[in-house]
């Protein structure tokens, strides 16, 4: 099932990809607002049979006609793991840690897919990091990795796209990870039950068709179970939240010279049997 | 004017504190829920003239019969400034940096005056860090230093209790500041036109009584505006955003030995003219 967040007409919503139609779950549920809400009240198996109920109502509307929005727009806490590819930890020079390296990302950072990518006038240093992100389905603290796929409610393509000045301003990385949509998410969420082993999910970000980074998800330092558990040893995990799982080598700002994204680039981010996020860059202002 | 949030019966709401009663200004216009949206919607002065309006009605409750939560309990973004007493950067022994550093707390890491703080089970190594907090009225982006006072609200006391060992599992601070119930706000803020001089504000942190960290706002590192024009240079601040401007020298954590908060401590902050924020520590579990 692809589950995915969108505005109409001025109306936010969300619903389920049937074909290339979506089923309208938002209107058909009000009492279910957003996707975050429905994965909290009903989860994704409450989801399932929503769309089944209402597969053959009037409450359909073709995906072409719709502004898709990040497939959580409303996340409570997005969660980044850094450098949890090691080719990508070796090329920025930084040490092995003993845990993973965990930042933050405001909601109001991402777009949805075909919406633009905003290059900050503030610099010109706008990097890409194609990642695989998951959304928590069901809430928890302290949850065991041999746990973790139980609250794990799907899988989408994210771009943490970076402002590698204001990253390195100083050792937290802030300032560079929250320029206002600089990041992406989506097309939509794969619920769980349709990807057969994460670790054979392969991760590709291509600038203007060039492939730029490849790595499968086996390559990842700390596994998604591993994040999970370690993330709710200190922070309750809530329905809609979102972690990003770390970007593999190749940005921009370690090749030389460094390749930065313009106005006009294409980015796109794909994930094996989850899809491609695509967002053209646009400068601010 | 002194604005709190707070919990009765079983009912979420904020006002104003006239004497010792509060002006239930939740109640009293139903179309502000929150604080942060009624400074959005009226500003501090709107604020002002809602109390006007509802000073003689029977929304009024006795201070001592609520639980106070904090001050804002619902920020979109809680920004905080890491290294910004010169005497707390030598203590941590880290270089100084051209920018200010901003690390970022989740609003379900706080709790208001009077509730308690929660050592979690997973550490020992529980932190204080008294700071003065600021809560945006007008947001914005690319706020200039010298029109930062004019958007905002008012000044707050906040401890950024910090999990030592967890802060420093990577270079990130993230895991570290954000367990539950860690860190405080209130017991109320005080609106910018009852403080003459912010760098004239006197920090005090007290550990049972005992005076651990005290220092005068005239020694930030980076000043309110600074701090100000900083974060909007990246980031959109919002009505109700908080921004911890960093604690003084005499963290528990560079003390020989350290002194870390247990079962039973009292925890308190004051900021002249604004108030004393008190929390006892309990144990989580």
């Amino acid at each position: 099932m692809k589950l995915l967040s969108y505005r109409s007409a001025d109306r936010r919503s969300w619903g389920a990809l049937v074909d290339r139609e979506i089923v309208d779950l938002g209107r058909a549920n009000p009492a279910w607002p957003t996707l975050a809400f429905a994965l909290g009240e009903a989860g994704a198996d409450g989801i399932g049979r929503a769309v089944t109920a209402a597969a053959n109502t009037t409450h359909r509307v073709a995906l072409d006609s719709v502004e898709l929005l990040p497939a959580v727009p409303d996340p409570q806490k997005v969660l980044c793991v850094g450098l949890n590819f090691e080719k990508h930890r070796i090329e920025t020079g930084r040490e092995r840690t003993e845990h993973p390296v965990i930042f933050t990302r405001f909601a109001d950072t991402f777009v949805g897919h075909g919406a633009p990518l905003v290059r900050p006038a503030a610099s010109e240093c706008f990097d890409f990091e194609g990642e695989v992100a998951l959304v928590i389905g069901r809430g928890g603290r302290r949850i065991a990795p041999e746990d973790a796929l139980a609250h794990i409610a799907g899988i989408t393509c994210l771009n943490d796209g970076s402002i590698r000045d204001f990253q390195s301003h100083t050792h937290q990385f802030t300032p560079g990870k929250n320029f206002p949509a600089t990041g992406s998410m989506g097309p939509w969420l794969v619920t769980l039950d349709e990807i057969a082993d994460l670790a054979e999910l392969e991760l590709i970000t291509r600038l203007n068709g060039a492939e730029v980074q490849r790595a499968p998800l086996s390559d990842l330092t700390y596994s998604i179970p591993e994040i999970v558990a370690y993330c709710s040893s200190w922070t309750e995990l809530r329905p809609g939240d979102v972690i990003a799982t770390g970007t593999p080598g190749g940005i921009g700002a370690r090749r030389e010279p460094p390749l930065w994204m313009e106005l006009g680039d294409v980015c796109e981010v794909e994930v094996s049997g989850v899809g491609v996020l695509r967002n053209t860059i646009l400068d601010e202002g």
